[in-house]
């Protein structure tokens, strides 16, 4: 039995009341790491209680909350209690599968992107649920790993030297939406590899694997284009939200990353349009081909099938036939068929079905 | 005889006044059952005269009637004018087969939605009729039962603990647009299951009862792309329109709701590109298989055509062929004959046309 | 010969003078009908002169004028006099196949509807020219007859109970554009059962005709779906155009004949779908049955055209092949040509081409 | 050799200054005809140089300077001195292939419209450049004839009786852009009744040459399609500019041509959409006709195929033949081989491959 | 091994800090040219080292600094300090991909703009980066040479009669604009000539290597449309900027140039159109060839088949055959085959096959 591809999300039962918390299956238990920074110190911890978090704060400085692992729901909606989150925002915090939104409280932003890598050939989606405050960064991932997108940020935070640690959260937030879209072009890199390799594979030899790949390669785009146009319109609405947490460089360099995204939609756009010629040469080739076939087929049967009415014809055992006693018959008959085969080829040559 | 598949919708006859009441055929008697609740108190009886809802609405509080059936005009028409609705709304009730939208009045807000399942692979929709009053709520269903969908909501308002209690009735309003929107989901993971089916299925075998099943789902996927596109307007006005009754926390959460409807409108192009995939794939497998069951006949005609010929030319009667009196003739043909087919078999595996 | 089937419209010629009047070909003289009334009072009578209009309007109340045929310039002017339309207007009203639209005035509204009806199957459209003031309404239509449309409305006129005897002129506008659009349904049906039709015929047989009509019924759904969005825009505008004799309350009801033709473009979408769905199937049919068609060929020429050699070998006329005498080889021959066969359809049952 | 198709514009040089002029090539010197006219008086004389214009317009009165041909840059260059046109106006009205365009100056407004014809199946497209001011208006055509368009209106204005010689000249100028517009109409009719005999010619035989006229046709219907909707759009806005010599009255009539321009686009959607509708009859009918050629040649080869195989049989020359021998044999095969052919055909009927 | 056609664009590393310049691969190192003039001066030289600027400047008048190659990112940052232009502009000038933008700034504007031509048959796309304020221009190109779409530019910079040099830097900006605009009309000349060209070819003879042509020039056009279509907003949003060193009249000539994209956009229109229409033509013509084809095969097959049989059935050896032995029935037999010949050809004339 072959296990589907389909995969259902995890929803709370309908007609559930607001706020149910349904925790991703397999996700693990959360595990936080704080990074409490000014521009002249830095502490990075893991935090095993929210209580050691006050410590940390009390001094002032920046805080960026990162969380691996939404598993346990209690924890979860302790982090949201902590940071006066909306019990719907704590709820699409775990509901991981939305779309790249960007949504503006009072006291902080509260931002859904989506990183995007390749595994083996599949698109394997996260959902990065980011809280933006005048003093912290909060984020949350579903899974352990998937570090290698937002690891250069963590690195930039932990030299002294860097911009982030010289500016307000909302820059840092800015680090790791750009880290995120960045993420997006060895996609769409690795898409268009196999495009290229599919076409190369197509030009030479038609089959219906291919067809499959193909529709594979366009269902991908298609989920890529709507993250890629959600993100940049949460990207481009949160350059205009009027937010005292975010300053106007910020905005500035978001647009940027909005920038990036309009390529990235361009490019999505150009490789659906290859995956649609390609879906033409599918189909003009294999026409071609048939064609070609019949062709072979139709130059064999007309050459040979009257001679062989001919032959036939001298194989009858008639009494009364008169030819079969002439001499020069047989040598004749061969010469009249070789003839007939000949301008039959000749026939074909000029109606151009031969070579 | 087959049955027309096209439902032909009952309407009034053409130029009759406005207001005239058609009740949809087959629908039963209207069943009232009123829910009258404070955050202490429920009373939950069923209404056989208007009059005694007096007696509930006296001592305050708040009204669920929940009307199943609209088989008799004469107790619409009765509720309409208990409630002081417009002669249009309460004919929008009857006339079952509105697109989900909002109409605000000012005194209340008329609500249309559609409830959907899959009954037997086909899809059954229903008209929700919603009011909600400053201090009532009023629901107008065509068909007892399709309980599954709004009975978690009557469950939650019988919990003495639920926020539904506590809230005005613009919440309740809003748990019962969230339970409909809620029941969409199993509809597409359904849809979903059997486009997958197809795919498979395609892909083994290409017959026309999978044609006529694609279409099907591709005119369900219409419906519900035009269903869930006004659910979510609807919802959206709803959060936009300035009344009253409706509060700034129950707004939010019908912004939540429209999100929903935003996923599911995503899943629904997702599922009408892999339908249309799916139509591509059909006919290219099908020009594969022409190709293939060509190629065979080309490959045996090619090769025996000519041998034919060949042994039909010494099948002959002529009396002068010398070489059939030659003792290594007919070994030599053999031979002969022989390299030929093996040369037809080099020929058409360089071409390709073989394995 | 075959008529043409392009409709050329009656035209002014080039550069001629705005206003510049040419009744359509073949409609016949105006006959005009006036219904003078009041909530208490009613008159209907034929109008010979307009001279005989200054009686009725006299002591008040409310005037529908109800023109039929388009025949005669010099009355359509007067008509345009006597109610002091633009001359634009008057050009609009005879020059029909105009969209519908709305045009408002200072002292009227201008408005143009299409009815449609089918007949023997081909969409009949007929103008509505339309014009509301504040004491009158005015109708133009291009024949005689298709009163069905109109007749239940002029009905309820003569009924002193009904709404419209108590109410301005603009609900006997909406009124009509009410019937009117109402009566877009019943065409629906009728292409929707044709499609049907079209539908069942296609899966059991496929011919040219069928493409044919199915491109006919697109043609309508086009036309029908230009027209029904022509037809809400005037609508919608209708309801919102500051206007002194246009009520709230019609406005209101029209929103409502709007929604009316939201519904019809719902419809007119699923069956456009469904055409374009029927074309799919037509083309994979013929596809699959070719496919059919080869694959017997193929079996039919696969099994016997190597078995014909095979006897063919032996009908040659060699003096030296030894196999002619020895005793069993007839009867091993057959048994080798059965199980060759036996083989072959072996062969194609595995490839399932059998079947 | 085949001439190019393709007709290059002539531009002038890359990076040449703004107002350089290129007048079109082959373009005759311009010839110039004024019409100074007052509602008394009518002045009609060929211009050759501009002084004589000042005698004319002395005494008041309006003026159409009527320019025939652009090959002559200095003359062209001149005018625009005279009329204190801007250097881009000058440049557009030489470099003919603008689309329809409005451009709002202080003094006078610049029109630039298409004239079209069909010339023998091509579509004749010549730029009509329009300038309006409170005294004059100015017109620009590529060629001398194309007279047929125009020359109603210079005949309206030869009129003393006329609506044009008692109004602004901005009356003129619709006058003009309504003759312009109307002459659309018969373009469409051609290519209507082209298409009709396009779509009956396929319905009787398939042949490349009519793909290549739909072709031409769907590429006509665009390049229409675009300059109607430019000339609809900047009829609007003519409309709706606050400019002091257009009057009010003109505008409505300007609002009636572009509601002409608008049925003009409702009739290219139409004929677009036969059109489509007609390639795929093109291609579903080459389906059909190659599906009823296949099933002659399955009939044919199916029913003769065995039979050769048997008749070869015992066309063998084996010595131990027993069958050979029995006097009966030769009419039992030929009973045999009748009733493999009846049922042959009986099993075609019934798949309904006959007939 | 072939090269992959996938061109990748050298990015940050993912999570770099803004602002990080990766200098294009193979970019030479950076040649500054000065062009520093008034209206009746002219200073023209090659800069060494940024210091050098600042005697040119200091006398008033305007500059133009003409950069030639990005391969080093230490004189890009430092133009980019000289001229205070914001880090993220000076990223965008070495990140060359970008689409043509328009991003003003307080005291400059940035402009990217698409040089384009066709180099051998591929499309080259060089990115010009232009800052224009109150007193230069500055300008980037990734490349020495391509200054066939710039030198006319320079040239009349040199040419003190020229408009540039008695106008606003604005004006020389919209002069390097109008020139790069201008050269896309080649570029869409030679596309158009290869199209035209195709179309020819494919009518002839259909091969699939035309097909991977088409798809090339779709690609090209889908690009160039894009490209036309961001540099024609960019254009509009210039001439709506509010900036302080853009003149009325410049604003008018960039509308302008805006008004050529347009006419560009139109041009790729309609060759997007042909080359659909050519798809479809080639597909067809395929059908149409297959199906030709298969009557030759069709009509030879049954012709020959059924005589085949015949001349068969009287090549059997059955001792008892009467036939054999009529001295008529071979001619007989003959007359009797011709018979059927003709009869054959007779019914394929009458279908309509034959000719």
């Amino acid at each position: 039995m072959k296990k589907s591809k389909h995969k259902r999300r995890r929803r709370p039962p309908i007609g559930a009341s607001p706020g149910t918390l349904v925790v991703p299956e397999g996700s693990p238990a959360p595990r936080l790491r704080a990074m409490h920074y000014t521009a002249e110190t830095l502490h990075e911890v893991g935090i095993a209680s929210l209580g050691e978090l006050d410590g940390l704060t009390r001094q002032g400085g920046f805080l960026w909350l990162d969380v691996h692992g939404l598993g346990d729901e209690r924890v979860i909606r302790a982090i949201g209690e902590r940071f006066e989150l909306h019990r719907l925002e704590v709820e699409d915090v775990v509901h991981v599968h939305q779309r790249p939104k960007i949504e503006p409280y009072e006291k902080h932003l509260f931002l859904v992107a989506s990183m995007i890598r390749m595994v083996d050939g599949a698109m394997d989606i996260e959902q990065l649920s980011l809280f933006v405050g005048a003093d912290f960064v909060l984020t949350f991932q579903e899974r352990e790993g998937n570090g290698d997108v937002l690891d250069p940020v963590r690195e930039r935070v932990r030299q002294a030297k860097g911009t982030i640690r010289r500016s307000m959260p909302c820059y840092l937030a800015y680090a790791i939406l750009d880290a995120i879209v960045d993420a997006y072009f060895p996609v769409m890199d690795e898409i268009g590899t196999r495009l290229e390799g599919l076409e190369d594979a197509v030009l030479e030899r038609q089959r219906p694997e291919m067809l499959r790949e193909l529709n594979e390669i366009r269902a991908h785009l298609l989920k890529l284009r709507r993250i890629v146009s959600s993100q940049r319109d949460a990207l481009l609405s949160m350059t205009k939200e009027p937010l005292s947490f975010v300053t106007d460089d910020v905005r500035l360099y978001l647009r940027d990353v909005a920038d990036h995204c309009v390529q990235i939609a361009d490019l999505i756009e150009a490789q659906r349009e290859i995956g649609a010629g390609l879906l033409n040469t599918y189909l003009t080739l294999i026409a071609n081909r048939t064609n070609d076939v019949m062709k072979v087929l139709t130059i064999i049967a007309t050459i040979f099938i009257p001679l062989t009415f001919l032959v036939g014809v001298y194989g009858m055992n008639f009494e009364y036939m008169p030819e079969l006693e002439w001499p020069w018959a047989y040598p004749a008959l061969l010469a009249i068929m070789l003839a007939m085969g000949l301008a039959m080829v000749a026939y074909f040559r000029r109606k151009g079905w031969m070579g």
